[in-house]
């Protein structure tokens, strides 16, 4: 066993949950680069963004899924509530990386906001902590995650070896497996895109009325310096995150709008 | 009854929940300006940020819990749940504004990405609506909204009459009743503060453990310009709030480094 002192301590989450065959691919890739523990969900938690358990107890435990080298522990709650019991109650310092996913679907665009995934990774850079969530766009459980590799190795590294800028974290996803072998990185700006949600209105065998929430992303952002010309043109997307939501271009007009 | 052509419509959401003082508080300022649907929790989501419910049932049922003129329906999700539902499952028409709150407790600085409340504000402004969210820095249940409604007033008809910047909706902080009169407004940046967490490890009835997070906040960000700044000198804070998380000043030496 390496020596905790000498390598760098990769702390490792999802939304997916712990089972999910995204994280168990990360793991392996982050076990060549350090010494790693995985704190994640025990139940799929996709959606949850940067939810955090105030109001029910969290409850973690050693799992050992793999024979692997990593420790591990399932915990209760959000994402966002892994990489803060990791920090402050699990772990004897402060990891050198925070790496979350590789999640199941796109965190690109807007999904940014919905994400677990990504608000794990933005929760590593609130606690001072290079972070990088890693997404492929494919929902399927059996997806493959063999094309994603050689980019996360090379990604994590250099934010291992270079660090970032304070207040910030990497949103990092890789195009349908189908588009393998990928073009490069592209690092990107989040597209103006959407989601054109309807709400599937059915009745329970009670006679009560239930809704299930759908929708179709539209993306009428046609610059080619973002996430989705990226991913659409077979590019691995790179989007630097900042968790800073101040509008800056629009406190002046604020300004003169609200302050005699 | 005002006919809904003529008057502006107004959808009202928080996080506390829809019997919260905060959000009564709210909807009784907003029926003067408009026509006013509440589409609000049917219990507390503090801490929920912008969670969406996926893997499980929406509910949402029409509620009368005063005498007012505003519609009103508790749903089963979170606040983004509710915004979604409203616009797209129970209103005619799209709203002309959507307000949150009256949040109790504080959502400046990095509290504006685990709010509930303001993710409610975000989701309204992904939805294309001018959109606010207010919030009052008191935990206490009976606090007092009084000096608050004033600028809950002016800041709501500014957005109704003037519109909003797309991508964007506004964060308001209210300072402890305590300091009222209160200053005026001051349009902010988000502070760079944080959260100094801990966690509170016990043990069950049956041995197993678990853990409670708490924490001190901390503001290390001097700067005047900050909300932080603003609610502890008496003043209303507004920081205009984008959902486009991209972190511009670090584009290019990500492009330096991770593109050949």
């Amino acid at each position: 066993m390496a020596n905790w002192q000498d390598r760098p301590l990769i702390l490792v989450c999802n939304d997916d949950g712990i089972t999910a065959p995204g994280i168990r691919a990360l793991i392996q890739t982050m076990n060549r680069l350090g010494d790693v523990v995985v704190v994640a969900p025990d139940s799929p938690q996709s959606g949850m963004g940067h939810a955090i358990t105030l109001s029910s107890t969290l409850r973690c435990e050693p799992v050992h899924p793999d024979a692997g080298p990593q420790k591990e522990y399932a915990c209760s709650g959000t994402p966002v509530d892994c990489v803060k019991l990791a920090v402050h109650a699990l772990l004897d310092r402060k990891p050198d990386l925070v790496v979350s996913g590789i999640n199941h679907g796109s965190n690109a665009s807007v999904n940014v906001i919905y994400s677990g995934t990504m608000s794990a990774a933005v929760e590593g850079a609130m606690q001072g902590i290079p972070s990088i969530g890693f997404s492929l766009l494919d929902y399927r459980w059996d997806a493959s995650f063999e094309a994603c590799l050689p980019f996360v190795e090379q990604i994590a590294r250099e934010a291992l070896n270079g660090g970032m800028p304070a207040g910030t974290c990497l949103n990092v996803n890789f195009p349908k497996p189908e588009k393998a072998p990928y073009a490069g990185i592209k690092v990107c700006r989040q597209a103006q895109a959407k989601w054109v949600e309807e709400f599937d209105k059915r009745e329970d065998p009670r006679g009560k009325t239930y809704y299930w929430l759908t929708g179709t992303f539209v993306n009428e952002d046609h610059g080619q310096d973002t996430d989705e010309w990226a991913l659409a043109n077979g590019y691995v997307s790179v989007v630097p995150v900042s968790y800073d939501l101040t509008a800056y271009a629009s406190l002046g007009a604020w300004h003169n709008r609200l302050e005699p």
